[in-house]
């Protein structure tokens, strides 16, 4: 039975293995200075210029985005906390939405490097301007020195909860933050799950307008691991490399990152023969739009089963549906999907999530054991 | 006019700056290890033995107590941070209050030493097991390495908003806190208020029998700066002194701690004319005693006078009220009392402290122009 | 021409990618919880009991194999700084050897976790018992808390300048560790090759019996990334899986590790056609014998060639020259070996490291190419 | 016997323990917001532009000065360790004399802030331009993010050897530091007895035109405690009361700083009846001065007795005696006078420290012991 636990149970997709497999033989620089990231953060760049270019954005704006550093890092935990911490004094703290995934699943990382998270009253992982404000004043607007001073929003796109923001509200966000100072990071773990979502009118040229860094997630998206960070504004950042040094996320053979991204952005996924491919797209955007079509087939073979009450509905690649306790632990023995914590009436929420390895005969699969189930 | 913005307005009580006079020509070894600490570590253990013996204490806890390494400390911020950080490993975590201090109120200086601090939802500070309990179930009992692993729990006494806790809540805190391994740690920065405070029935027994580290705090308390930081339980805590050290918490002329601490435990209450003194206790418990008396006279005043609402009823030496903005403004220009917020209703609250250094003329005074302002 | 610049220049040895290939279709669990992981756990232990056996170990040795947690983390900086911090208080730090890598190569990944690195006057990375007990004297033997207080000694197998201990300093080291109640960390970026050096005597056992955590390196030695951290003796080091998610080190997709790691560990040299191979001894042994066979033959090639002036002679897999100016900048055009300083003669040192990767070819082609500048 | 074991052995001079009784009935706003701090902070000014125009100082000089944010502090740890982690990105670092304080006696207090200490050659803990750049060429000029990146440069005036830096020396140091972009901090913990010193042409004008920031100590120099600490380039250090409170070192009664400070500048020596006291300077500086006097006297007194062997010669308040191990044991328990390190040769070290409180008689008095002894 496909296990539907998370979007990073498989290696990665065959298009990255291959160019694994072609690049077996080479000898290249370690540290990621090599020909491959090179490339690599060249296709990036494109992808980030043709956004800006079709929403009609200026010469500025694309001078920015072709001029992006990019640096590459393992993990999501790891991409946050070192965005994160490169960017603060020591008495600086991050605004995040009460389920930021900052804020309690990654064990304290933001608080090892030595800075507070505080939190919005947002539901769903979505920080909003308001939620922000509201802390905000609360801290005094950083004229307080007996509190922490607030220097960044955090959030995630698509969110823990499956959610995307409107570009309306990301806009806000970034009037938010230029009122205040404050900077902003997007979390992209699964950035192409969120960019691909209908639920949503937000594209990659609003991800660049509104973020000072962010990060095009990779390991939930195609790739073995890997996150490419982008600083849109690079200043505040400092010297990412030494950080990434220092906190044990310069990786010896960086080519590694250049060959997978390389392959998630070179290929489009038209040519990849990804069904819901729009375009010329490359291949990374596909992969999220793929996850997603498989997510809504899915959420709709659950509901044809009777499993119709969903805890969020966010239009990604993530199903949370609410059943009680007994069902809970029939649906994660069979199917592996992951609990996600309990209601406030005691119901258990089951999160199911589709990935760029998920087929339709999986769901079908899935049909029937549910069929059967009832 | 008498100020009641706080408990730290003035220098020191008079007995202890005669102390410090008498002593003005003497040499003394630095970090602590002189003649004047180690007596004043002695009085402090006489107090503790003192109180477990008149609260049937065993031999085991009397052991304990006179065993107690003490350290002193300049002033809270550093206390809390020195005690959190010495024993957590650097991926445990500190449950506390949604209002306690170290949440709120210290520019994040847990989480500078790399802990994060995870709140309940209890009220005015008063941590309880229930609220432990909630916050340790989100956490997984510590079983979940995507998250924090709960380690202490921290309370105040009396609390940040003048509260204090029964002996019945403490003893469940620490039956919970035996229960799943954790330690308690005490913030006593308003120890003596809340010991003196007839809304509960703790003595320093009960502290003593709760806590595996806890504070005589001074700097609110007669002092010029200090607390006495009182392990109960010294392993979990390493090497203090280097843990000082290393902080800046280890004052050169230490023996400054010494001299005064002697001043507040050698005198008695009485002899020094507190009239709230009772028996035999040293001036530290009565200079508490004498505080809250004041704030109860306060407390009548303001209630005389239409200023009836109060925010939270902790009978030690805090008074908060609630009033409209443009009253909030004209109390905090004419007494200097501390705004503290704002109640979800809009209205403001007002802190009024009172301390070893009110006197009832203060009281009187204040009362005057309360009725020259209706 | 083949490049000599270091051991990580290229992806991984053919039987780790046909490993990785043929789970390509596979579903794993995430971090590192997979059976992959776990097989590959069972096999560094039965590498581990197999050399203790031969040693004549005793059981309780044999047990404390078998019974040792095994974790999986991406590179040598991060195992560094983990398990450093894993085990120190705050105001505890770490002996090395001035060249050790933490001290210089890692941007002060260990200082960022809050602990001080002090170094012994050992030459060449080789940390002795001597050089640690001369730095522990300077500190008071930990009995002065204005000094740091030391608690682990570090050390690399084989060390940043190609150099092995022997068992007996091995021996030594931990005779004077628990003398002095510290832990002993052996780095193992490139333990392979030192393991493999016919310049020492020690064998696994003797790692086995002197660390208290060790590293089998594998970035180094035939895998795309990774190095498996051994806890001999796991009770210092806490809550390990904690510590690498809070440090950005728990890979989502950890399946990877295990994958490799059985490559390295279930395959013997033999079969795969290591010519150096001795035995039945797992691919991973064979690969740093086959590396330290190339680097006798490259230091052959470049004696004959007249570079006969070497830094150090520590027959592993790292050979180091002396040159003037104008032939290191020759050197490093043509063979992309590395500049490691100067000495304090001013000479140029360049690093030649030769690698699984390397093959006899490679040297001759560097052979006629030398011969060509001269 | 008196003590000449530090300059910390007493509470304060009497003027400034009669300006804390004049202002015992005092309420007074905390944290450093009061009257008291505000004309403290005016007074130092007043020096440092005084000092200013001596030396010919241009407008734009003045007005740095004029306009230079002071903190206050407890002690030299914190003030070393808050200047030093405000400055500094996590990857950067601090490049001290081997012999600085911070490098050795203060527990890892700047390694636990997250930052490297990287030290010079330099002797006796005199910091020089030449030692700074041979330590800045190791580190490729802050070019290699394999290694930490130097920031700043610490020195002390007068070092932990007594020793004191000529204006050359400083000017070489400035220059240095402007070129390859570093901030330099003066650790000012034995200032006034710095300045004071015969052997330096450095006035308190060339600490301004070196020093980013640097500290008026006190607590070796009248005070019962404190630390100025001056920016006089205030942007690299950000919000540093936010950074003072979150290190809690932001004093309840930062009154007690106004105080003391207010004493010790607003008298002149001269009044005060310093004997060395020079023209109208404030008593602070004449209390340097009275200290190094006391020392020349001391340094007479064991040189006529035999105790030729200096082991530093630095001018200051601080003297350094070689001696053999049966010597120095009763020179420690006769004048309580500090053993400081063994020389190569394997002589004892023991400093003798006169201070503020070190009187004739006191000279006169070990003189005799002395003679007794031979």
């Amino acid at each position: 039975m496909h296990s539907f636990r998370n979007d990073y149970s498989e290696e990665c997709h065959p298009l990255v293995s291959e160019a694994l497999a072609r690049c077996a033989s080479e000898q290249n620089p370690g540290y990621g200075e090599d020909a491959h990231c090179e490339r690599a953060r060249e296709l990036l760049r494109e992808a980030m210029t043709g956004s800006l270019e079709r929403s009609g954005a200026d010469e500025g704006q694309l001078e920015r985005a072709r001029r992006a550093p990019i640096a590459f890092v393992p993990g999501g935990t790891m991409a946050n906390l070192l965005v994160i911490s490169s960017a603060l004094r020591p008495y600086e703290c991050v605004i995040a939405a009460l389920d930021g995934h900052i804020n309690v699943h990654e064990t304290g990382a933001i608080e090892a490097t030595g800075h507070k998270v505080i939190t919005t009253a947002d539901a769903d992982g979505v920080l909003t301007a308001e939620g922000a404000e509201a802390v905000l004043a609360e801290h005094c607007y950083g004229q307080n020195h007996h509190m922490v001073i607030p220097r960044m929003l955090y959030l995630s796109f698509s969110t823990e909860m499956g959610m995307v923001h409107s570009s309306a509200q990301l806009a806000a966000l970034r009037a938010f933050a230029d009122e205040h100072g404050l900077l902003i990071y997007i979390d992209g773990a699964r950035l192409a799950a969120g960019l691909a979502s209908p639920a949503t009118d937000v594209t990659l040229a609003d991800i660049l307008g509104t973020a000072d860094a962010f990060t095009f997630g990779a390991t939930k998206n195609g790739a073995l691991f890997g996150e490419a960070v982008v600083f849109m504004n690079p200043i505040p950042f400092g010297n990412f490399k030494a950080a990434q040094k220092q906190r044990g996320a310069l990786m010896a053979k960086g080519f590694l990152y250049g060959i997978q991204f390389e392959a998630l952005f070179s290929s489009s996924g038209c040519e990849a023969g990804i069904p819901e491919a729009e375009g010329a797209e490359p291949l990374y955007f596909s992969l999220g739009r793929h996850a997603n079509a498989m997510a809504v087939a899915l959420k709709e073979a659950l509901r044809r089963d009777g499993f119709d009450h969903l805890a969020a509905d966010g239009q990604t690649n993530q199903v949370f549906v609410q059943v009680d306790e007994p069902t809970a632990r029939l649906l994660e023995e069979r199917f592996c999907c992951e609990p996600f914590g309990v209601t406030d009436e005691g119901e258990r929420i089951m999160r199911f999530v589709c990935s760029w390895a998920t087929q339709p005969e999986h769901i079908q699969e899935l049909n029937s054991a549910l069929k059967a189930l009832r």
